[in-house]
């Protein structure tokens, strides 16, 4: 067994950056987090405010270095955010060190990939699915089955019409979803709130949440 | 009982406003809401939001025309502010009220104050309470006994010694304390964030939260 965590702390992990902030966004929003940036990501958003971590290639690091940077912050919750953290094979080796080092862990994903070994931690973490006009709002049924909430970037091609795909009723029903006006824009704001109301007709109540950090220009 | 029920909605309701919105502030961010602003308060805050609520002259409005007011809006949660609505006597005809016509009920109260009638309905609804530098951050027992977060405006007075009265700790266990920066000034925010991080490292988790509302001038 050791000699197995030891070869597994050597798994290198495409890392973007690691920082500490507060959780800006969906549900879990005002929470002290550190968010570690994985670097790649399958699907290219015209909004991306993460352009420089799309592309695959980029600097690699021990997941023993990525451990002892962690120790530097305070939080205890780990935003393991990107690019696209399903992109990466060693999502469940950090995801594993994480929970074994008694942190809580949320993940932000697109919702489009799935990774088989993630399925022992999945319940025990806070998935939130991102779905993405650019693959059409496809989800993978594993994301469907553990997401703890959907964030949806209202941006110029949302429509309320998305939320009507039958994968998405249980979240709605549930209050799991939230609407988040792209890039902090006045007037996506505006169309969150019509879409809010029209679906509020229709009982559904899902939350208008901003980009909260970036009102405050917080990391 | 219909008598009764009659002689309640003829009851008076002191009322400075009714309006749609979102809820901006506290755990409840996101919420589509209708808000009844109740008119007088006990406490006068050195930064109130909200001055021409103090006084408790002002408008006089039937029960009956407030529950009728209240079908324009589409929303399902209300949440009632002030001003303080527990110092309004009519407050329990009010939620009674609001619970028997399906509304999901919220109370915004600074925590001093109890009005007896309410204990049946206190469990079923969502008192935010937010205790004041002005009143010392004294919280009536039945507030405290639930109240389903403490929700604190981190001004110039504000500090974490105030988080540690004994009556607060369940909050702070259980996550249910917000630091909302007053007024949404950046100073304060960076004052929050301080304290936030100095309760992690006393293993207290606390949100930050600023009132989102005003991040994009929504009422």
């Amino acid at each position: 067994m050791l000699r197995n965590k030891v070869r597994k702390t050597d798994t290198l992990i495409a890392l973007n950056e690691v920082y500490e902030s507060i959780q800006g966004e969906g549900l879990l929003v005002g929470l002290p987090s550190v968010f570690i940036r994985l670097q790649g990501c399958n699907l290219r958003c015209p909004w991306c405010d993460q352009p420089e971590a799309l592309s695959f290639s980029g600097r690699k690091v021990k997941l023993s270095s990525l451990i002892n940077e962690l120790k530097k912050f305070t939080a205890k919750h780990i935003v393991i955010t990107g690019g696209e953290p399903f992109a990466h094979r060693e999502l469940p080796f950090i995801v594993e060190f994480l929970l074994s080092e008694g942190y809580s862990v949320q993940i932000e994903t697109n919702g489009t990939l799935w990774v088989e070994e993630m399925e022992k931690f999945a319940e025990g973490i806070h998935i939130t699915c991102s779905p993405k006009g650019v693959a059409k709002y496809y989800v993978h049924p594993k994301i469907l089955k553990y997401a703890k909430e959907l964030k949806f970037v209202v941006d110029k091609e949302f429509s309320k019409e998305v939320l009507k795909k039958e994968e998405f009723e249980r979240f709605l029903r549930e209050g799991k979803v939230v609407l988040q006006p792209e890039s902090n824009r006045k007037e996506m704001m505006e169309k969150a709130l019509k879409i809010q109301k029209e679906l509020l007709k229709e009982c559904y109540t899902v939350r208008v949440i901003p980009q909260v950090h970036k009102c405050f220009d917080l990391k």
